[in-house]
């Protein structure tokens, strides 16, 4: 356990380091949007799916970070802008995120819209420059499947339809189960199965160990949401950097509301178990960085 | 003249018939965020980055419907999106558009914001789909380099870039024409420059005559705003859809409060010209439909 924590540490170091290459220049006329979309870009996080994406990238035989580099920092983007809008005071009207002031207190709602739709944007400019600069058609369409699945994963029919369907339900108490799946499948899962998807589809893997890594992501996205909802019930808010019981407060059902604790919690190691064995039936080898991820993600404090 | 307005007619209707191809279908759970799309997306509308993107493509030999109507509709999807969040209480807080409600008022803050970042991502996702299914090297290549035109134009650097300082100098009254030409030549100049783009680069254009197109389409772009200041002083509000006399209520600097009626004038026309020139020397086509909407949208009523 020890030893996973300091692994996650250097890999956290590993996919920062990635990832700031990827900051904007604060300058030109239009400054105030670029500091406003760093400052939320750059701002510190788990980076849970660029490490994804490159853990399943070097899994599946992937060894050049610079084919892999800006998918990693485009799933960021779009991690990040989600993030910015969901705070909106229209949306969950947040000020804080992990302990920081969030965008729109920083700044103002209007450049937290435009840094939003900025960093969104700004996602498909980079995969867009990486694929037209590339020479070889081979490495060309497995970027273009990897944009594609990202564009997909990220849309109305993935996280933002999540978003839409959890907002519609704020303050219902009659929400039933398949709703809530739905739910974190599009909100949570999406990206995740996304971040899978992208690091086989570009190191080269077959359609049918992306199709299974689908799957796995979005039994991750699943245990990773209950984690979240177990906390906001027994967390510690010091770690978390955000109050616990906002749930309750909020009325807001959860996967623990719905089904209790106990069951929830079983639910949460059926699908890291289930995740599990497909990332160790796709990879054929039955130790991983990605596999202990997998697993630690279920124990997570924050 | 009466000729132009029948011949426009019918290129809308037939740019209609292509963009309504690309609505989204009003089901799933989160139906209502399709609604919401669908409301200002299928809006009645002038259509003029699509047209242009298909009748540049046209006058450089294009002639397949399939290959450049995606683009058509993705560049639509992001004028859109930009609508609607430019609309929202926290950016200009309009109510009406075109005489029909906004995004916002119709549905609400949150959804609008949501359908907003939905089109932004559905044009990325539209074009990705049809790369992925291209079949052919050499056309895959042009698409990849359209989608990254578009994606350029309409991110920090282009569109988002120009509403960012629009917004900054609101109420200030010390705006020079240097920022003045900034705020235009993104905001409204860079989707129109993405357009001439992607139609030219689609129908196989040479690299020199794309890069020509993109400064008739910045020409475009400032003839095109300079006709919109002198319509809110000149104009008939009942033609417009919206209030004249709005940018001397708000105190906005325009071109025409900045520069007088007359020169504005005169220096649209040599905007124009200057375009209509780069169209026929880059088409070696003395006459065309792209020269006479060029050349038609400096008296547009609207």
């Amino acid at each position: 356990m020890a030893d996973f924590k300091e692994v996650l540490k250097s890999k956290t170091n590993e996919v920062n380091s990635i990832i700031e290459q990827f900051a904007f220049k604060e300058e030109g006329y239009q400054k105030r949007v670029f500091e406003a979309m760093n400052y939320s870009f750059i701002a510190p996080g788990k980076r849970l799916r660029p490490m994804i994406v490159l853990e399943t990238y070097r899994l599946f035989g992937g060894n050049d970070i610079k084919t892999v580099a800006p998918f990693m920092a485009a799933i960021e983007m779009i991690h990040t802008y989600s993030l910015i809008h969901d705070d909106l005071p229209a949306m969950d009207n947040d000020d804080y995120r992990r302990g920081r002031l969030t965008n729109h207190k920083v700044f103002d709602e209007a450049t937290a819209i435009l840094a939003g739709d900025g960093l969104l944007n700004a996602a498909f400019e980079t995969m867009s420059n990486t694929m037209v600069e590339c020479g070889d058609n081979d490495t060309l369409k497995k970027m273009v499947k990897a944009n594609a699945v990202l564009a997909l994963k990220a849309g109305s029919f993935g996280m933002i339809g999540g978003q839409t369907v959890d907002l519609m339900m704020e303050h219902k108490k009659d929400v039933d189960e398949d709703t809530l799946l739905f739910i974190h499948k599009c909100k949570t899962s999406a990206l995740l199965e996304a971040s899978l998807m992208m690091g086989a589809i570009l190191a080269g893997a077959t359609k049918e160990n992306v199709d299974a890594l689908e799957e796995a992501g979005r039994y991750i996205g699943l245990a990773f949401q209950i984690q979240d909802d177990i906390l906001d019930v027994c967390g510690d808010s010091a770690v978390l950097g955000k109050p616990v019981g906002s749930d309750e407060k909020n009325e807001k059902v959860t996967y623990v509301s719905l089904k209790g604790l106990e069951t929830a919690k079983s639910e949460q190691e059926m699908y890291t178990k289930k995740a599990m064995n497909i990332i160790m039936n796709a990879s054929g080898k039955e130790e991983s960085f990605l596999l202990d991820l997998a697993k630690n993600l279920m124990t997570r404090e924050k």
